[in-house]
């Protein structure tokens, strides 16, 4: 197929690399002019505006969008609802928050256009192993785009099959692939937020876990409780056969086995909106999210020194007990 | 009556001195000789050692000790075991774990001794305003020292009256007084334990509005959604008809009124082992205790300038995403 | 001075009768007739419709509406933003989002009008104990609407003075009597929100402590360990003295002596939108807020019977351990 | 090597069947008879007592104890160490809480006697997969069952290496076959104590999500925001490259996909001792854990209809402000 590839940034043409191997043509644009240069040489249609881009592409048209959530998704897929033909489609595969996409998708709606909303997870490696991918559409614009979602996805690979879903019926095979259709537009970057809040509570788990295993050998404790613990080889360990091995222990190993007090890293963790409206979504359903919301807590608190409110735990306990603050 | 005050630090001297006022007896002992001398200067009978106190009192003698929790503790009840006659009242009014108040307990009624532990609240106002009261102990020694127990306690007072006590029967009436006898020995700290994990809860609920509060006026927010909040008015607002007035609002008012950037405190929380025990009293229940654990927890937290875990999150960060710090 | 009260449920009512009794003169609306004619039975002038409402004041008006937040209060601002003229106020004493209140002052401003946020504490008890009041707007108007304000307040009544406010200039006064300015309009609803959230966090705090003390019983606890605790006497001692004491617990122990099982009450309890609002606005903020949320949590917990999150724990422990699920 | 199996559960059994199939030898005793009769007929050497065990040995003896956590270990232990000779081995394969460890190992060394504690991942997987162990006790005992651990382990299988452990020296190479010496009697069991506790945030992340994907069909949120979503082919997906990959989201996509409403469960969540343990653990050294308890705690929420709290909190609400609980 042939489609606009808006945003050539790491994911943007990285993306496009992927579906150019795949035998996909691509019109590449980007405000960054070497950005472009640099896909044309690998094959790509380079184009100068969005215009260009609508020029370069028959109808019915499809124009990816990869680019930052905000304002820049936001205005550009405002000018493409200008710009774009009745039938066409515009594809957000940014980290949108999911009303956005809710309200974009009403507004091409109300213009006959088709807008698809991709939430992607696999970060920088998905690159080579493949994207999983949860896109949001109507049924008819999913399907006619499958054969791009399938060049995307990272396939059946060696993964070993559900084994519940073989003698099932009514299964999406799409999943076994690495890419599903979850529903109206907008439930794409909702399941990819869902799947970002989850992921916060993982690290967030695995993190405690190894500030406990760390925190053994403090001489806080009586000395024949004490252990000073390989953290790197327990690492290891744990992807081999136990319950809690996962991709992200996978990294943690690795990270592990650089430098086992990870001194380069500061500890100062950021979050991006999953997280956050991840919690919102919980809220708005009424539904407890202990975990998800302490793992987007300890990253807030990660990132400053000393509370307010810490120094008013001592400013009252000094007010009722006389207690001053600890040396340590 | 007539007892001891084994152990004469700011609480010990505080309840001895009380105690006189209100026309009992003490006999003072404590390793400073210069707390004892300043004891004996307002009316008290010194001591030199403990052998020596229990020659100062008449039997059943009264041994009450306070005393850090641990070890000064264990040992001064272990040796008054050894020196005490069969009905002597051993009290324990320090911070001690009610489980050490079950074990001594039961070794001293093997010798025919009573034991009563005292919780107390009230911090170091207690010598003005009294001392709430949580009493372990059978009841017929518990009611023997009632007149010590109501000299220290704070009596009615002003507070008014709880209105569903009023027309019923069956309330034990030293409540209203300040006191209570809340059971076997070992309850008396139980409850208290419990008081300072409600207590560690309060404070971080108000730690935490504040700390909203105080985050209003950040300009990460949108100028128009900024406030820049008078805490020191607000805290004093809510003393005032509020549904959150209490007695850390009334300090945190007093605190906030003296410097409302609380520049003073650095913010590094101490906890004691009331917090810990707490937790530990609700898992062996099975009780949920996400607050009071989320309170204690903000403490360690205070303490640490970047825990290995937030590292840890950093690194997976880096590597699924090759996510570099955030520079903030 | 003469002001409409559009509203007259139980607490619209009764703020009117408050400041009637102060010599205020009232106008009274309401859609059910009946309500209006109570008030005009107490001294009201009744009116039958907004236009009405305006017609009987004279400029510059003062229409206090006191609605359900959302639909009710915002189109009857709209309606009143069409009929004001030029230097009416507006002020919306309900429990408003403190960004509609941004909203609606901007365009009560773009009109010339004055827009003024009440948010009030106190519950059903401010009518006979004074309400305590945060309030949002321009100073000018807020400062001419002070003789409201001041007999609505409960005033310095009882409660001591805070130590530190006693020697120090610059300390609002009004803070005293119950009442403060917090700055722009929407900044009085921000501030009330955030007490809410820390109410919250107050009540959970006693509900896990007092669910800790029930739990001690336990027949899961070795017999030795167990305590049959007289919760209502834990309650009023902890009234008297403690460092806990609070309203909040005056009104735990007010229910716990009608009732030590709280046999009453099925324990699924609601939550408004301050709760949500103010991890909203943590989050919006970037500071940590695990007591205020896990107390939110908490709530929507209790109205659940078994979330799907639990059985798909089960599910995971059969996958891994072939665990079946416990009877109990 | 040939050793003994003590207690020959559905785990003390597969342990003994691997090791055979691995050419070691078994002496198999176990309380229950017909046990000892089916391992004999897999070829073990079936005993009748533990001094018959002993003298089917030749010294150094290994004993491998493989009963449940608590009385049955401990007295089992006992009786072994009365039994045993100068040099003899005990080896604890269960659950055991690791100071336990530490104290019999102290006993143990004091007989001249070693001990071993090994701490299993992988469930009843592992009888197939092989166990992922995490082994405490001095080096030279832990080096002579060397042949008997790697039997047990998965082996490097099919698993990719960690890229940083290829280019490092120092890494212990049992570590890529699933097995690691931990330290002093007392770690293996505390790492795997870590493990578990890590196992219940990360289980309590995904049911969080979950909770929040199936929440999003909900009839209390607008029309146009709502999503009836496949949790079955979501679980599938996330699978298949994206960040939260793992062992526990097979489980869950398997489960899901036998029955997407997990209506056969009932979602009371039983914990076993090491959640508790790690919170413990974590409190000893002042390290924060709020996820790991906020995942304790949630399984206790589990287990009840409606707690005293909650109905605490319903009382305060009719207290202050009147409020009725809601009828949902």
């Amino acid at each position: 197929m042939r489609l606009a590839m808006i945003g050539l940034g790491r994911m943007g043409a990285g993306i496009a690399r992927r579906l150019m191997e795949h035998g996909h043509e691509i019109v590449g644009f980007d405000h960054n002019a070497e950005a472009v240069d640099a896909l044309a040489g690998d094959g790509a249609t380079p184009a100068t505006s969005l215009e260009d881009v609508a020029a370069k592409l028959q109808t019915p048209r499809i124009f990816w969008v990869m680019l930052p959530a905000g304002d820049p998704t936001e205005s550009t897929i405002e000018a493409l609802m200008a710009i774009a033909d009745a039938g066409d489609i515009i594809i957000d595969g940014g980290n949108s928050f999911y009303k956005d996409d809710i309200r974009r998708a009403k507004a091409a709606r109300e213009r006959s256009l088709h807008y698809v909303d991709v939430g992607t997870s696999g970060g920088v490696w998905g690159l080579s192993r493949g994207f999983c991918m949860m896109i949001g559409g109507d049924t008819e614009t999913v399907d006619r785009l499958d054969p791009i979602f399938e060049a995307l996805a990272p396939g059946v690979g060696t993964i070993p099959p559900t084994p519940n879903r073989l003698n099932r019926e009514g299964c999406d095979t799409r999943a076994e692939k690495g890419y599903i259709h979850t529903g109206d537009a907008g439930s794409g970057h909702f399941v990819k937020m869902v799947h970002n809040g989850i992921e916060y509570g993982l690290m967030q788990a695995y993190a405690e876990g190894f500030d406990v295993l760390k925190g053994k050998s403090s001489d806080r404790l009586p000395e024949d409780e004490r252990f000073d613990l390989n953290l790197t080889d327990i690492a290891e360990v744990w992807r081999r056969g136990s319950v809690i091995s996962s991709w992200l222990l996978d990294l943690s190993a690795d990270a592990l086995a650089k430098d086992q007090m990870l001194d380069s890293y500061s500890g100062k963790v950021a979050d991006s909106g999953e997280g956050r409206w991840t919690i919102d979504a919980a809220m708005e359903e009424a539904v407890p999210a202990y975990v998800l919301s302490a793992a987007l807590f300890a990253r807030y608190r990660s990132r400053v020194e000393g509370t307010f409110g810490d120094k008013l735990l001592s400013a009252m306990r000094f007010g009722f007990g006389g207690h001053v603050e600890m040396p340590q």
